[in-house]
């Protein structure tokens, strides 16, 4: 892991760049103490520069102490494109635009993201967690199906924060059964992409039984600002 | 208003009894400066010293300096049960046994005890805000049916917290969308006696922009107590 850029908000924040071979990422910290991380996982194509999830990420170092990272997975951010990847992007919009179904672009696209990203956020786990600053344990907050794969196939992630707007693959919403830490789970309830009945089976689906369901009104992009804080309350009461 | 007895308790919060005309309650306070009031409404077979209502009231006092009240509606609590009601709980009980259908039986006592409660809460209210401690505004938490009717009615009252646990009236079920002001609807996702769906479609008719649903699993008594916690946070950035 080597850190390519540092500067010192006027939160008191510190904001690093980092590449770890080809994955390149953000590390938001508040103190020299060992902290609970938080993964950001952000989804389709943002970047993890995306101004709500650096607010978001900003706030959880400041005002709570957490340490929290983002990285670019193949394809999304400061990477670079695959032509499969621009091609399915291209068929969505012209599907979207026809009133197509649009189910079979998404697992085409968003099934393989799972596969890559995964271990990427491993290996991106393994060198955080040598950095003394970074303590333990780790909570995962995001997009809903790499943050499934992830919760239920590594056992370092101790909570996870999931984000129900966004294609959940066909083998993750089998692999919600398997994810058996806390989650909170947030759900915009008219979402304009996202079926709301698939959103409230994918809650059922999950195997823990510590599980909380936040839905507020609006569209996709309309999650209430005091969100963040209950999501920080989450970690905090699982982070320990 | 007359009190009744006056003690101070353990957490600093002077809890203080009070008769209203036929109506008796209890008022939680913390200071002396003019408090925001949440007046908490229970259910059924409930009375105002039920042990999970008090915590809560306490807890609202000491920690987030709210003024909180609770009264026992007609055939409730501290007050004389009417031939009907314990008619009606017979009924209920002997229903519910069989696995028969109680719609029916709770329709023709819940719908009763909304049209005498809900005066009977303005009219506690009324004096409640008569008082120098405290100073408004007013949200409401607890019991849906009786909650929907004094929001949608009641322009004092500035925010809602509904707990989806209980039968909620035709007339209820109608009015909830003349809820115009802030929800908070707290759904227990395994409740024995109270239909899942029936409970989302009573999110989705509130007439507010601004509801939020949060459910946790578990069946009708199994609330965890952070709820009682966001609850405060609820009312916190409303009663201003």
């Amino acid at each position: 892991m080597r850190f390519t850029s540092e500067q010192r908000l006027d939160d008191g924040v510190l904001e690093r760049e980092f590449t770890l071979g080809d994955i390149p990422g953000i590390l938001w910290t508040s103190g020299s103490a060992p902290a609970p991380l938080i993964l950001i996982g952000h989804n389709g194509g943002l970047h993890k520069r995306e101004s709500r999830l650096v607010a978001r990420a900003r706030h959880y170092a400041a005002r709570y102490g957490h340490a929290v990272a983002a990285i670019d997975h193949p394809g999304h951010g400061d990477r670079p494109r695959s032509a499969a990847g621009e091609q399915a992007r291209a068929d969505l919009r012209r599907a979207m635009a026809a009133g197509e179904p649009v189910d079979g672009i998404l697992e085409s696209f968003v099934a393989p993201l799972v596969d890559t990203a995964v271990p990427e956020w491993r290996t991106t786990l393994d060198a955080l967690l040598s950095l003394p600053e970074i303590g333990g344990p780790v909570g995962y907050s995001g997009m809903t199906a790499v943050g499934i794969r992830l919760a239920a196939a590594e056992p370092r992630i101790s909570a996870a924060g999931f984000f129900a707007g966004g294609y959940v693959p066909r083998a993750q919403r089998e692999e919600a059964r398997q994810v058996t830490v806390p989650v909170l789970f947030l759900l915009q309830w008219d979402d304009e992409g996202n079926d709301r009945q698939r959103a409230l089976d994918l809650f059922d689906a999950f195997g823990t039984e510590e599980k909380t369901l936040h839905a507020n009104m609006g569209g996709h992009a309309g999650t209430p600002w005091f969100e963040v804080d209950d999501g920080a309350r989450f970690f905090a009461r699982h982070l320990k």
